[in-house]
């Protein structure tokens, strides 16, 4: 039987989060409808943030209150306690924290220290641990940061292990800015694999660079088999046509079964929802295969 | 010391070849000279073939003529003993042959056995001993047939030693219409780098489904450490936007420099050959990457 890769969509989340255009509601919904008809065992909504501070992902709540009853495991992004207090209100069961691995990406994105955001990262960990919620921890900025550049393996290492002792569902390694190569995430995802088996992690990949796949290719090498994705690589600036965003789903999925991994995701449905997502948003979506799985599925 | 990766640049036979719009023999001795100022170690010229066959090569023993006075080893491609013999005269010393690993692919593409085109390969290896001239020996469609479907790899490592029997300078394995993965590539390179070492072994990929720099990063693990690319990714059709060709030059340098491998290729050279590529083409040229490069080179 073919081994399995487990794909965790969030072009709902971090595909429309940094979006000039922002989908209404009603939108959003269609979208997580039509991304759950994809065959994905595991779909990010949204996230429980100030709607001042992220616009775009104003009435998450609305979206948990009216999933589509389809069996797979949604969750949200949660920024802090609050967020995750609203997130257990809307009764979902798996949230995503988010600790970035420098100081500088820390101090610039949300104000705090490193070490005053681990702290929060750990308390949400013990109160999800207490409450039977799963969390996804995860490391961003883990292989370079727009602010400091290359962040040490061994510095990343000490935070997953400073991490998986508050017992995450998840940790997942994420190349938040799309500066990763795969010899480098081959050597940190190895480690990481020896050290706590691949149940327990995840990669995050951006395109930014191109080397999505093969940084996605060197993850499963290592042995990890939980990988996020964005449907049409949503997630990139739309004002600068082939700035990917997220490594896209299609392109993940399309990667993954040509080497004989089972998915369970459906070609067709996937690209139906990027249609979708493309007319919602007002420009053309799709992962770096678009043109070739297009003319497959035609 | 950095490891060294050689990359053979064949945007101006690969990527002309096949496109609707020909460029004059001007135009290709200008491209070949700005591809030449990259730094690249290889380039191909063009291709000793009947004019009435291919017109976008027509014109290449002028080119061979007036090479730009900088020291790197140029080639061209020869289809049969008679393009062998018009490249040797045009003093040429180093030459590309392909073979298709399939009989439907020989068939349709030659219109021989694929016993006849293995005879033919064979003499022109044996001749090229005697003459002291250097063959590059292309096995085409090593991974996926457009007839045949998937070739088997005892297929190919049978051919292959057929091939290596008559001691090629260099043995490609070419994933020639972009079907390749990775897991198939590091599969077969690597016994092909057990048998005959890294040295003498090369791989020529097509990026039609974006899974080029994933098979470039698979075959670099087997220990391959010379590549073919494409400047502006060039041999995909231009009619059909996002339909990639050979995989980009800029991104296989991006991908090996990104690792810690040395090219010894200028990436601003390089996008501007892409440029000049691009206004003589009369359409966008460029890999994957090419929007995060530009603005790095910007």
């Amino acid at each position: 039987m073919a081994e399995r890769v487990i794909i965790k969509e969030v072009a709902a989340r971090d595909g429309l989060q940094a979006q000039p255009k922002h989908l209404t509601v009603e939108q959003r919904m269609a979208l997580v409808a039509a991304l759950a008809e994809t065959g994905v065992p595991e779909l990010e909504i949204g996230s429980f943030v100030s709607p001042k501070a992220v616009p775009q992902m104003a009435g998450t709540d609305e979206i948990a209150d009216n999933l589509p009853a389809v069996d797979l495991a949604f969750s949200a992004l949660v920024p802090n306690m609050k967020g995750y207090e609203l997130a257990v209100r809307a009764d979902i069961r798996c949230h995503a924290i988010a600790l970035a691995a420098t100081e500088e990406m820390n101090q610039n994105n949300i104000r705090k220290s490193l070490e005053d955001t681990f702290v929060m990262g750990e308390e949400i960990l013990d109160r999800a641990l207490d409450d039977g919620v799963a969390i996804h921890a995860y490391l961003a900025v883990a292989f370079e940061c727009p602010y400091e550049g290359a962040v040490p393996e061994a510095l990343v290492l000490e935070q997953a292990d400073r991490l998986m002792s508050h017992q995450p569902a998840r940790l997942v390694i994420a190349d938040t800015i799309g500066a990763a190569n795969p010899a480098a995430v081959q050597s940190m995802m190895q480690k990481l694999v020896d050290r706590y088996g691949p149940d327990r992690l995840g990669c995050h990949f951006h395109d930014t660079r191109a080397m999505g796949l093969a940084n996605v290719y060197a993850a499963l090498l290592a042995g990890v088999r939980q990988f996020d994705a964005s449907a049409g690589g949503l997630g990139g600036c739309p004002f600068a046509p082939g700035a990917k965003g997220n490594v896209a789903t299609e392109d993940v999925v399309m990667l993954c079964e040509s080497m004989g991994y089972h998915t369970g995701l459906s070609m067709p449905k996937l690209l139906q929802a990027v249609e979708l997502l493309a007319d919602m948003i007002g420009a053309p979506q799709g992962g770096r295969a678009h043109t070739w799985l297009s003319k497959q599925c035609a």
